[in-house]
C-alpha cells in the first residue's frame, strides 16, 4: 500500500441503517478513509436498477460518527454513481457493497442490489468487491464474515483488480473457527422456482406477493453453491460483458 | 414449425400503452397465440430488479382487443415471472420483449428492463428475444423493426435457441429500404459518463436527475455499436453466467 491512504466508498442494498453496512464498515475502516452512501430504505431484489423516472435525494447521515455518510433515496446503483459523480468527485480506490443479509449465490448476483454496485464499480473500472453472509437474519452474526472481508480488502488493495471485474463473496453462517479457506470459483447455474401467493385486500381485490424456492440444481465442485455448503466462503470474479461467445458461430449459421 | 400454433409471451420495459410494444404485437401475432403483460407504467432503466418488498397487482387490459393482455404494476422481470407462473401455468414457447424506445447496445443491456425480461426468460430456458429500436422518440416509426422482428421471430421458432442464452437485437432508426444485414456480434465495452443534475424543489432542498452521456469507446468491428452506426441491425447473444472465468487463474495467484 502506499502512503496515501486509500478512498474507500461503502454501500450496500439493505439499506444505511442495516447491521450488515455496520459490519462492513467496522471491518474496512482500518484501510483507508471511508464515506459510507447507502440506501436509505431497503433496496433488495433490485438488480442493477437505476432511477431515472424520478429525482434522487441525498441526506447527511450520523450513523457512523465523524465518517462521512449518506443516505440516497434511490437504489445501489444509484448510491454508486451519485457517490463518485456528486459526493467524491472521483474515482475511490475501493467500493465495497454489503455486508448483505443473504447469500448473493449462483444466478441470484442478477437480482442482488449488492452485487450490482460492485458491478457498477467494475464499469467505472474501480476495484469492486460485494459480500454477503448466507443468513437473512436481521441480527445475523457478522463477526466470522468481517474477517473474511478484513482478508480480501486487504489483497485487493494490494494487488489491485482485473479490468472490469469485481468480486462476488459469499460467506457461509457459520462460526469463525469452523470457517474454512476461501475458494475461487465460478457461479452456480441454479434458479429460482417462482410462486405467487396470491391474497385479497380489504376491499377484495386481489395481489400477489413473489415467493418461490431456490434450486440448487448445479451444486457440483467449482461453483459457489458447493463451496459454501462445504464451509468455504468463495469467491466468483464477476463481470458485465454478457455476450454468449460461444453462441455467436451457431447462429452464423441461422443465415438471418 | 409444428401444427400447434406457438405460444408467445410479449412484454417491454416502456409499460403496456407503448408504441412500441404494439408494434411488438403486430409483428409477432401471425405466429403464434400471443398474450401480453407488461407494467402498467415506464419502467425504464429497471435492470434486472423484482418486486419483493410489496405486492404486486395485475390488472385485465383491452389494449389488444381479442388477445389476453394484462397490466402489472411490477417491473419488466415481474412480468416474465407471473406471465410464465400466474397466467399461463405453463413455460410459453417464445417471449418477445420491446420493442423498446431507445438502443440497448453495449452495457445498457444491464441497466436495460427490456433485455431484462430477456434474461428472465432465458434463466426459465425459454427462448427469449429483446428488440430495441435506437431512438427515444416516443412517437418512433417501428416500420423497420417489425421487419427485423419477423426475420428473427421466424427463426427463432424453427431453430430453437441455445441453452441459457437469450438475444439483444438492436435495429437503427433507419428506413427500411436502408436497413442493411442483421449482424451477429459482442457487446460493446462502453459506458456512461454519469452527471447529476442538483435543482431545489419548492422548499429550497435540493434534489438530482441523473444525466450524462454516452461514450462510445469502443466502437470496433465486430461490436453492436459499430454495426449499428453502419444501418446493419444487431444481434448479440446474451447470458446470465457472469463468472470472469478469465479472472480465476489470476485470483488463484492471490494465495487469499
Amino acid at each position: 500500500m502506499s502512503l496515501k491512504r486509500p478512498m474507500i466508498l461503502v454501500t450496500n442494498d439493505d439499506g444505511i441503517s442495516a447491521k450488515g453496512i455496520r459490519s462492513l464498515f467496522e471491518a474496512v475502516k482500518e484501510f483507508g478513509d471511508v464515506v459510507v452512501i447507502a440506501p436509505d430504505s431497503a433496496q433488495s431484489g433490485m438488480g442493477h436498477a437505476i432511477t431515472i423516472n424520478e429525482p434522487l435525494r441525498l441526506y447527511d447521515s450520523d450513523l457512523f460518527g465523524d465518517t462521512p455518510a449518506y443516505a440516497c433515496s434511490g437504489t445501489p446503483v444509484d448510491c454508486v454513481k451519485m457517490g463518485v459523480y456528486e459526493i467524491l468527485h472521483r474515482k475511490p480506490d475501493l467500493i465495497v457493497s454489503g455486508i448483505n443479509h443473504g447469500a448473493n449465490t449462483a444466478s441470484n448476483v442478477l437480482y442482488s442490489g449488492t452485487m450490482s454496485a460492485a458491478v457498477e464499480g467494475a464499469m467505472e473500472n474501480i476495484p469492486s468487491v460485494g459480500f454477503s453472509l448466507c443468513s437473512f437474519d436481521s441480527d445475523a452474526d457478522f463477526t466470522a464474515s468481517k474477517s473474511v472481508v478484513k482478508n480480501i480488502v486487504k489483497h485487493v488493495l494490494k494487488n489491485g483488480m482485473m479490468d472490469y471485474t469485481c468480486l462476488n463473496v459469499n460467506i457461509p453462517d457459520i462460526p469463525l473457527d469452523e470457517l474454512k479457506s476461501i475458494k475461487i470459483c465460478r457461479q452456480s447455474l441454479s434458479f429460482w422456482d417462482d410462486r405467487f401467493d396470491k391474497r385479497k385486500d380489504q376491499f377484495g381485490k386481489p395481489y400477489y406477493w413473489l415467493e418461490g424456492e431456490f434450486l440448487e440444481q448445479d451444486k457440483v465442485e467449482g461453483t459457489d453453491l458447493y463451496w459454501i455448503e462445504r464451509g468455504h466462503p468463495t469467491l466468483v470474479p464477476t463481470q458485465f460483458d454478457m455476450t454468449a461467445y460461444k453462441a455467436i458461430k451457431e447462429l452464423e449459421n441461422w443465415n438471418l
